[in-house]
């Protein structure tokens, strides 16, 4: 057996899942909107199962879905990719696999903040990369560069950067953006662009591609994902986004992992993309719920880090009355207050994780909200 | 950038339907019906997008699919199968992928068997290991046991059998079983068992899963897909099966590949695998098309080759009146004769493929198959 899966548990949001479900507790750890789906992406996939192919489409995606994700980027990051810039893949973390085995070699070694999504560093290992964990320095997870530039070699051949941020919410500062672009070019280094979390913003926070900045276009391989826009995480409909030469290479990867995503999911989006409103909608919706865990948490007393997009909102333990770890609180909220949640610690490896800090996520109906809160303050 | 992909070309089934999309020819190359799947499929998906949910469903599959497989493998082939033995993922390509990652150490071989599928080979290099191919021998493409046993090292770790096998349409005799099996347990070696062609089998001609051999429940992966069952190749809903413990680590490697798959077309295959009706329709309709094509282009003087199973039908080409390579074949045919076919060439890796085979596709209308048997013999 790969000793990089032998033995290895399985992710903090498959365990946290299994326990909210057994324990019948509030699911505020994996992050997932709860209700239905916006109705008219629910209709168009209805209507592509009937009345579109549902056999293989092409393998870099159906042409409608390829072009709207190009339109999106135009209009609201005002990037100009050309269809052949953009591959679509079976959710975001084939795009992560399929860019990581498409472009690291045995030997490289590929730069990772923490925290970090969990799926990185397995990956870059079964890839024969080694993961290289700078951490980022709370409240407001800045990157060092002091910190990053010590830990480059020869052997440095990439960065994994999350903008904005899961679990913080946090949105890297344009000073920071620009100091990793810097060391990525002096250093030659790829990028890799996991900004799923480009749509989900609050309080007029902008995000800036990464892929955007000057040098970066041939260097950043940007990845995205209709699940996060549209708060469809189960459709796992990805993509990946790089210059022609490089997008040709992650296509060549992506062709043996999935080879295609499923055409009426692909159709639904293309539809989707195409229409602001539906995303608009969905921005007030989460929002609203966003300002009203962070006011009833802080009504609680519990103390909540300062963020800015993604579905989470941290607290800090110590702060609000808890004395436990970060996986103590996690293990005994779900089953003894029916709230589930995410350790920070859980996303951290390399140095010491910043102490008892957990995740909750916000995408969920007002009600269930208070009452998590409520049990949690009962709780302590 | 990685060697395995940088410079690799598009896959021919890829490269074929796109000469097909392009030139308007009749689209005999890539595996798939053409044509409106089972209604009640359509019906299964569009009722699950609206009333299940679209969040992300557990990593391994829902349970109603992971015991659908095992109740339709228990009922097809005797098979006794728990729900923790079978992992969904995103069609089977994904489930090669993950199966692959998760057991193939740098450095290990690999046995393949030519023809082979083409993302075999890539997969075993990508995860560090060396394929080592044995030609099957033609017209009955029989496993010769000194040939593999020949190659066998202290290195092989595993053999990818494809059985039912694509491009030949074959199926692998009892005694060649056997024979594999004994060689597994002899050199303690994995299989990968591709059998996604187990359910579409003609003329009575049975399938016996090589995990079902002795000695092979605890070093067997099997393979299945939907989209080969019911004809839907475009969902990419697929699934591995293996022993309790070597299940574990496989999913660890799918949960971070494509982590999940799709809930609504994974309840829908569900509900289809349930409904023997739904398959014995499909195969009767399947069965129809492949006599047509076999008739036809037998009396029109193409040599076609014994095949009892799969979408697929092969002609010889120099019996058939054709003074051209495989790739010639294919390369003209599509443009100068308006037909797309799979040269056996492409698919053939280690050692001289035997001369001049083409794999044509037969689950399309019967007046599309006329047409293009037709067309292919006005051109000859
Ligand atoms: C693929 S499960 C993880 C979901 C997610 O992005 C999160 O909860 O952080
Ligand atoms: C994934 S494209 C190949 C489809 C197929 O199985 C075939 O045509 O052989």
């Amino acid at each position: 057996l790969n000793p990089v899966y032998a033995g290895m548990p399985v992710t903090i949001f498959e365990h946290m899942s299994g326990l909210a479900r057994e324990t019948g507790a509030i699911n505020l750890g994996q992050g997932f909107p709860d209700g239905a789906p916006p109705q008219a992406l629910a209709e168009a996939v209805a209507r592509a199962t009937r009345e579109r192919s549902n056999q293989y489409p092409p393998m870099a995606g159906v042409p409608e879905l390829r072009d709207a994700v190009a339109s999106f980027y135009a209009r609201t990051q005002g990037l100009a990719l050309t269809r052949e810039q953009v591959i679509v893949t079976s959710g975001a973390t084939e795009a992560i696999a399929a860019a990581v085995f498409g472009i690291v070699n045995p030997g490289d070694e590929v730069l990772l903040f923490a925290p970090a999504y969990d799926a990185y560093a397995p990956l870059v290992r079964r890839a024969g990369g080694v993961p290289v964990f700078v951490p980022l320095r709370p409240p407001y997870w800045r990157y060092v560069r002091d910190e990053i530039a010590a830990v480059i070699t020869p052997h440095t051949r990439a960065m994994i950067v999350n903008d904005p941020l899961n679990p913080t919410g946090s949105v890297a500062s344009a000073a920071d953006l620009s100091m990793l672009a810097g060391l990525c070019i002096e250093h030659d280094l790829i990028a890799f662009c996991d900004e799923v979390w480009e749509a989900v913003r609050f309080d007029g926070v902008r995000h800036r591609s990464l892929l955007d900045l000057p040098g970066m276009a041939d260097r950043a391989v940007k990845i995205g994902s209709a699940g996060k826009i549209f708060g469809v995480t189960g459709w796992k409909v990805g993509w990946m986004c790089a210059a022609p030469e490089l997008a040709a290479v992650l296509a060549r990867a992506h062709q043996f992992l999935t080879f295609t995503t499923p055409p009426m999911l692909q159709y639904a989006v293309a539809e989707a993309l195409n229409h602001p409103a539906i995303i608009a909608a969905q921005h007030a919706d989460w929002s609203a719920s966003r300002a009203r865990l962070i006011e009833r948490l802080r009504g609680e007393g519990f103390a909540v880090l300062e963020n800015a997009a993604t579905w989470f909102a941290c607290i800090e333990l110590t702060v609000s009355g808890f004395e436990l770890t970060d996986r103590e609180f996690s293990e005994r909220a779900v089953r003894e207050a029916g709230v589930a949640s995410i350790p920070l610690s859980a996303l951290w490896e390399g140095g010491a994780c910043p102490d008892g800090i957990v995740r909750l996520c916000h995408c969920k109906p007002v009600a269930m909200l208070d009452e998590a809160v409520e049990r949690l303050a009962r709780w302590r």
